[in-house]
């Protein structure tokens, strides 16, 4: 790996992007020369999104136009498998809370059996975002509550309009 | 700061230096154009260590001869001062269990007080020196135990030969 | 907020109430002029109870005939919207585990962003309803199990027969 | 209790089994004169398993031949129920993580209330095994990865054949 | 205990007093209608202070001029028994990380013990006070470190006095 | 091993032995055919204790006269080592909280490493035990306050003695 493309990988669902999220992003593009936001398409998965990846993408993509080392990518493999294929050198995750920690913990073990050259990283969410979760933005906007000091404006009108569909 | 002139700022007692210390210094050292194993030498604070300040650098440096981007240096400032005066991007540590990620947590968060552009990154620790610590192997090298696997021969004799000074 | 009138909020789902819950209202009751038991009723959302919020809103009255200042109401808004209507002065909880402190920290963070003014204060649970949850009480009851210390008599009746009703 | 006749429980879904549980089980053995390993068989549950209890089964049986004082069976009671019944001293089962043994701390002292004589003894994984869960083993095989080292071969296999069926 | 006489303790050592004390104490002084601060003074004890019990209680004395309900007071006994001697109905402690809250489990369970009527109630430190403590506050300024936004300037003052003294 | 003579060991400093410590070894002599309480005797280490090896040995003796499995004995080498010289087949401990369980996890795997074929088991504090620890004891004790509910009444008695000493 030459100094001159250090790659790195940045996974999560962003179901949606919040400022939390956007703080990770921002300090980790400054650690690389690339970074590429890889967001969880699994449609076959238990796991029920409240947005398709082509929104939760499109999202990611508008909050992050000034990161000009930035990119937004769909994946449906194992991560260890995606960011090989990117020739990464890094997986860069945000710990904010001991359960984060240990859950990243245990991911990071198994990884590394998986695939003992792919690096981990880790960087610490900023205190003010340090309580901020995707699914606690989704609860106060499902009873109409103000997310706007949490997400972006963009993201915050999304969220109005996926809760007045439903 | 330019891609060609990364520098990182790796900080500990490593009093002495172990295997999973090496793990982490050698994994990050793949993530630097260079990396400064900074030694805390702070012979008025209260803390006493086994080994002399010069000690513990020099059993560091024996052990990475074969890491050609690796510095070691001792420092008595504070930690982000230091690394300022390095023109480090960034503060590498690893994290071996919840209580170590608590109280980086909250160095972390303090040392962003002092210094908001500091950024911290943290490396997991492989799950064979997850239980390993600087403590431990002087407790059992103080029973005569076999430190061996623990830390590199040189390390392992020069615990040896502090005990039996004792 | 004059001292003749403070007023605070016990939220919870009680799916039912619990002996360990019973114990934290009843020393909330002590700490505030009245204490208002706030059951959560989101018919809409995807966590699904065992009993119908009335059910449940008629087992913690049943519970709670003896503390005079004790009332018991439903609520489907944001946990903050509704303490605010009532006038209270502070939200209530019962911490039992490292698990519940972390999840209440997040939240606490996260109403203070959206309610700035509203303070939340915990209570420790007692040692013997450490162990305690609703969905252990649950677990018990379908396999046919004796819940008649865990819950008031009233309570284990109603589980007794909605198990025997599935 | 004679010594001549020491049995304990090993409580699990082992959905499937992997080589951190077969750590546990083998210890265990060794601890007991009899260990009957006990699969939870609760079809009208809501947790969905991906193997029938009597494939999990058989798959433990399979790994376990060579320990001769090893029984599997299923259970579809309370699991101090089960324990009694079986003239079980103890259930055993094996700690990973601070989560697991937040919950086992739960479910001991809940199960001490349903049965104060029955005792409960704890394993610690070993470090190579302490990130490893069914789930995670269930997660990888889904995407068609390799968990050749993390289960028997025999459990790979299935693993493989069941997600082809998907 | 009469709605108009709610007296509350809020214990520590204050070596010295932080912003964070400050928060929860200006808080917990809403909540009770007199707020005494009880500051450690145990002489004997193991534990060494950088600042003698007067020096602690004038600086927090300085530092709640504002606060009418607010008295500030040194006790050498038993926590407990220097509550039911004040006529407090509670202890009120602030919360920061999982740490404080495992200890303060203990003491909680241990004081009840004791004391089975005194109550302890719990504030959860504000986001941006949480990694704030004593000891580091105390590690920065033995640095020379700029402590001017961690505690009041009357308090920075005296530990600067404080370590150059040394 | 024959079942006939199953060994195992439960060390601790039991400085001085509290009524968890006897909890757990009660529950433990139950498992084993030989249960050797060892008491850490380690004069040269930092660590200073309240009692002499021998009075903690003395006062344990006398609260376990009615286990005539139990034997009490002191060590000064590694505790696997002590374990060995003894056969025993396993070293057991009571876990209480997760600070506890952090410290048994990295001993337990440090110890395996020493020592592979040496089981440590655990078992989980009584709930009404689970906040209890000998420095708690001490500190209670050293203020005056009654522990007669913690601590068997001969222990109660040397503990009003030791302070009065001082």
């Amino acid at each position: 790996m030459t100094p001159s493309n250090r790659i790195a990988v940045c996974p999560g669902s962003y179901d949606p992007v919040t400022w939390g999220h956007l703080d990770v992003i921002t300090r980790a593009a400054q650690l690389f020369d690339e970074l590429i936001v890889a967001v969880v398409n699994a449609p076959m998965r238990k796991v029920q999104t409240l947005f398709l990846a082509e929104e939760r993408i499109e999202m990611i993509r508008q909050a992050t136009t000034q990161l000009a080392n930035v990119k937004v990518e769909a994946f449906d493999v194992l991560l260890v498998e995606f960011a090989r294929t990117k020739n990464a050198m890094a997986i860069v995750k945000g710990l904010r809370a001991i359960s984060d920690f240990e859950y990243e913990l245990e991911m990071n073990q198994l990884n590394r059996q998986l695939s003992p050259d792919m690096e981990s990283v880790y960087l610490m969410a900023s205190p003010r975002y340090s309580f901020l979760s995707s699914s606690g933005v989704k609860e106060i906007a499902s009873f109409g509550g103000d997310v706007s000091e949490l997400v972006p404006e963009h993201v915050a009108r999304r969220l109005t309009e996926a809760y007045e569909r439903q």
